[in-house]
């Protein structure tokens, strides 16, 4: 989408393959800084300290770390090492996983002298990929918020959480691409950004690529989410997802299964948007979703612009006292009116999700 | 409770009249510094920016404004001013409304000359008082915690929200009181602390008086209080309440309809701990509650210590995203598990707390 009117994807490896150039997102929404990974280790790095996040962006820069890992060493033992230590960064996401075994399902039948272009040229058509599946949950997902505004004739009050925008992915988003594509559509919405903590994603990410892209949206604590659904502020809340199992269980980001509980108690349709490799067939259910503890100093201080422009970080929490920092939730099915596709719409349920993905479903 | 070892109270007027002490609560946790209120306008001020807060809290501290007020002049002209100012401070706590009417019912029989002493007599007992009910809280919620206890023979794990503690009260807070009794009786409890955004009220003034007490806790994001539920690690929540309809919904800080909902999903008993003088009997359900809209800037922004000990305040949005801060939200009676009162605990209907307090229900 766009920054400063000029579309730009979040990942691209330069023309010569020396290097692959991301947006640092640590320092959003307050500094703009581009970075460029020329090793293996500077790729799990960036996937680690969350330069890159978001399940799809996750496993391209994966995918990109690969083809970086075999630069200089490309045979069986260094493929195996990049994949392993790629794998290692970040336990939720299931696209990581996916990406990397895509890359050895390419990598591994072929020799070694050719896995290097192999390598590139298949991160190249994941990103490439992701953009296609992204622009088709945005047609399937705008369905719905046209149905919305030909029915009220009003603008559509969109809530998110944490960052499934364009950041989250290589472009358009998961959860945001509905609202990019409805509002291309010129159809009138507006988006409330959950700001997210501990990390601020939606403060941050969310609310800066809105900003950038001109799109309207207002800016809320975690807390202040059920309050509106009860106003009635709601028209519809679309989430992004670290991982949906297969009958429908939805992992995300901490705090998400609280949206789905106010979005179910005050009639709110509350839609998981997704692409396919989100979608773990082996997980029966979300139970055995690993979820991510990350550092408590997240919890306990926090980073933001001081009045002369500088990025800081404060502490927010004496000194004695402890935090805790689960990461992600698992939001059950029964809370989530449908799952947003690349494929169409469906409901969380095994049935649903086989229906749209059959090949998913046999795996 | 203990500041470093020594018990204090969050107020009191100087013996001589000559002003009102407060700890300024805006600076915690990071510097604990007292501040003397000597005019109506300092305790206008100090309710309206929360250098005390609580509804509690609010409640003595406008009964000491008013004593303030009439250091000049006692006629009716004053002192109707002086209520009308404290009362316009802050909308959503009941406990100033009802602090400001019993001054009134005390000092408008008599003669100016005589409501100087007897306003700082009054403020003195009202302050006393809360103590008092705060103390009889914290009895009737031990036995709960206490049950708990026996039943499980583990460490019991309470969630709260916000700050209900002795900060928001004169001593022992609300829905912490108990939280301190069974401290105090050597049950064994850890106190799950939600930071409470977007004034950080957990993170930075319940998990510090906790500290200073020695009450174990952790310090999480409030988009964690329900996943931690899901795992079984929450056996009760307790919070406190700024109104409490005469049907046992319950107004309290933003976010605390999203804790009940969590607990009402996971069977997770939910109390609302509160003195008689937070009932509103004449709401007769929670639609009627005033919500107060709080300046974006709260959400958008956010204070903390630096490495070097400063406070300072960071900006966490980008300059273009629009923020909005509604400050608390009215969690529905069927969600709420029973209502701690200094009388006793009764479920939260109508019939409950009319039960406990006949003299409310007929007013």
């Amino acid at each position: 989408m766009n920054i400063q009117g000029t579309p730009t994807r979040t990942i691209h490896a330069r023309p010569d393959c020396s290097g692959v150039e991301i947006i640092d997102q640590t320092l959003l929404p307050h500094r703009l800084e581009f970075r460029t990974l020329h090793t293996l280790d500077d790729a799990a790095e960036a996937i680690a300290v969350m330069r890159v996040r978001g399940a799809p962006l996750i496993g391209a820069t994966a995918a990109y770390g690969v083809a970086l890992g075999l630069e200089d060493d490309a045979h069986d033992a260094a493929l195996e090492a990049a994949c392993a230590r790629l794998l290692a960064t970040r336990p939720t996401a299931v696209n990581l996983r996916w990406a990397l075994e895509r890359m050895q399902g390419v990598l591994v039948p072929l020799p070694a002298a050719q896995r290097r272009a192999a390598a590139w040229n298949e991160a190249a058509a994941l990103a490439d990929e992701d953009v296609a599946l992204n622009q088709a949950i945005g047609r399937h997902g705008l369905a719905l918020i046209r149905a919305h505004h030909e029915r009220t004739a009003r603008t559509v009050q969109v809530m998110t959480h944490c960052n499934a925008g364009w950041l989250a992915t290589v472009d358009w988003g998961t959860a945001l691409a509905p609202v990019y594509a409805a509002f291309e559509a010129g159809i009138p919405l507006h988006v409330w950004v959950s700001e997210t903590r501990p990390r601020n994603q939606g403060a941050a990410l969310t609310a800066w690529e809105l900003a950038q892209h001109g799109v309207p949206h207002t800016v809320i604590a975690d807390n202040a989410a059920g309050h509106l659904m009860q106003q009635g502020q709601v028209d519809l809340v679309i989430v992004g997802a670290d991982r949906v199992a297969a009958n429908g269980d939805v992992a995300n980001k901490i705090g998400t299964y609280l949206k789905a509980l106010a979005a179910h108690d005050n009639r709110v349709p509350f839609y998981a948007a997704v692409p396919g490799p989100t979608i773990d067939w082996r997980l029966a259910n979300g139970s055995g979703i690993p979820i991510e503890e990350r550092a408590a100093a997240e919890v306990t201080h926090i980073q933001g612009a001081t009045d002369d422009g500088h990025v800081a970080s404060v502490r927010l929490t004496p000194p004695q006292s402890r935090a805790a920092n689960p990461a992600f939730d698992v939001t059950p099915a029964r809370l989530v009116t449908g799952i947003i596709t690349d494929r169409g719409v469906c409901p969380a349920t095994a049935a649903g999700l086989a229906a749209l993905y059959p090949e998913g479903g046999r795996a």
